[in-house]
């Protein structure tokens, strides 16, 4: 190797002395030493007297960069927020990398960056990763796999089954729904739409832990990514032994997501989002959440949209915009592909 | 969906109906349920007063299947290995697929078999996962992600960095090395080996902590998996304030490794294993420890292979067959590509 390769070869996913440069060059140099004494192939973490949340994330997004974000920003805020939404606190993120050979280096490099700047942001630290390297055409350009650990107090084992919904109980979410689809699809180009949307790609571990602090009436959340708003609330319909009401009007979609899901016939109830959370919470505090919500920079569009019912139990309810009512299926198949 | 879909499709990536169908009747058939209630996205652990052990890989060995094994049992078998060698107990593993569209769904199904099966063996729960599907051409069948999280006594801390390795303790193999990087690379045809190479592919947990439990005298130890025992070596050297010695005619070569390195001019010191475990032994327990690895069934080949010494801090020096020494270097590039 007289010169330093600009690009991924196969010997970086060797593990020799080539892999152990990347490592170092670029991994460690944006990660930091997790631990004293370097990353080793295995972290050894602290004992906590906490219950541990373990959730996985493979990010396949095409394309890499996005209005809003890119794969690397996106593959730490979606593991934390999986672990968030449980009420655990996310702590611990592995980083496995599968690199198609021919990837410039100085892609890798920018992509590592931002994972290590939204995990300093949502205050996780990557403490063990993988590198693999298959041939030119057998990947496209990079995956990552996040793997993270959260811990969880246990009064809020609750929340992540559900287990204190009640009717009566109002529905929240975060803000504007279907941003992250769309910006995706906007950055694969072939399309001309009038106002660019842009990704709502954010860690949402910190807002979800000062409302746990704030709030005892947080009865469930889940972040709403593929399959998008009515596949996540069919979820927790199916869960529950109540009824799901969802008020069309009062759901938040920006005018790029409604002007370009108008032109492409698509129903900003099935897009994916990557910074937005959906709550029960008890309906006396329902206000109070909402209002706590708009104050934090993750949730300024927060909107009440909906309500937990005695009837019609394990489904869940649309009140359109139009005024009349239907029931809200999960998606079937897939409506865009790699928007994660 | 009229009929049952016997190839991955888009849909089956969505977030929708169709990834569900595929979890429950692929994934969860075989995985089972993990805890009561089914597999979230999320896993919520016991407490533990252990030290937690966190570990992350990849896999994207080709092809598939090869003798001794595929990918799906590689993949639990790689992150098991990582963390016993650690001194701690495997306990729970994510997996997150990534799918080529168009892969048959008969391969799946078996592979997810191959994972539960050697999940099962290994005493450890796959408790969460995830699944993404790209396009056709762009992946290569199937990628798995596994992490792992394991338990370490606070005793067996000192293991993982080496931190007693002294001079005059015995290096210790469990067997022939280089059997997966040949059948791996026979299985890809265009060789015409005349005795066929099976991979050595195998959970080691079970033997590594019956071993610590009987024996005091481990100091280090450390799975020899890409960059084969040269460049395991190598680290070791390198984390340590002494010299290693390898005696070139210990070290177990099968027939067949050795008459394929003959054939293609590899060194089996830099070739792959994925059931193989090198220590470092107190010298006074060296023979029993090897003797007792003897008579375990992933250890039948076990052999005394060098020495730990005060001479040439931070190298590795070669005794060979021939009867001359020279030093042992780390792999420089790549040797076999997508052998795990």
């Amino acid at each position: 190797m007289p010169d330093v390769p600009t690009r991924i070869l196969p010997g970086h996913g060797s593990g020799g002395e080539m892999m152990k440069s990347l490592i170092e060059e670029v991994f460690l140099s944006y990660f930091g030493q997790p631990f004293p004494g370097g990353m080793a192939d295995s972290a050894v973490l602290p004992v906590s007297k906490l219950l541990p949340v373990f959730t996985t994330d493979s990010y396949v997004v095409s394309p890499l960069f996005f209005p809003g974000g890119d794969i690397g920003k996106l593959a730490i805020c979606g593991t934390v927020n999986d672990i968030a939404v449980t009420g655990a606190r996310p702590a611990f993120i592995s980083a496995g990398f599968i690199l198609e050979e021919g990837l410039e280096l100085s892609v890798l490099r920018e992509i590592v960056k931002s994972m290590a700047e939204e995990a300093g942001k949502a205050g996780v630290k990557i403490v063990t990763g993988d590198t693999k390297v298959v041939e030119k055409g057998k990947a496209d350009k990079l995956f990552i796999n996040t793997t993270g650990i959260g811990y969880m107090d246990q009064k809020h084992f609750h929340i992540h089954r559900g287990r204190n919904v009640d009717a009566g109980d109002m529905l929240i979410i975060n803000g504007y729904i279907g941003d992250h689809s769309i910006a995706v699809l906007a950055a694969r180009g072939g399309f001309n739409f009038s106002t660019p949307a842009e990704s709502d790609c954010a860690s949402l571990g910190g807002m979800i832990n000062l409302l746990l602090e704030r709030f005892g009436g947080i009865r469930w959340m889940r972040d709403v990514t593929r399959g998008g708003l009515a596949t996540v609330l069919c979820e927790l319909a199916d869960d529950i032994d109540f009824g799901v009401e969802l008020f069309e009007p009062a759901v938040p979609v920006s005018e790029p997501v409604a002007s370009a899901c108008g032109m492409l016939g698509m129903d900003p109830l099935y897009l994916a989002n990557e910074g937005k959370v959906v709550m029960v919470v008890d309906g006396s505090e329902a206000d109070s959440v909402a209002d706590y919500l708009r104050s934090h920079p993750n949730g300024t569009g927060t909107a009440v949209i909906g309500e937990i019912t005695a009837e019609h139990p394990g489904e869940v309810v649309l009140h359109t915009t139009a005024g009349g009512s239907r029931l809200v299926h999960p998606l079937a198949g897939e409506q865009l592909p790699r928007i994660c």
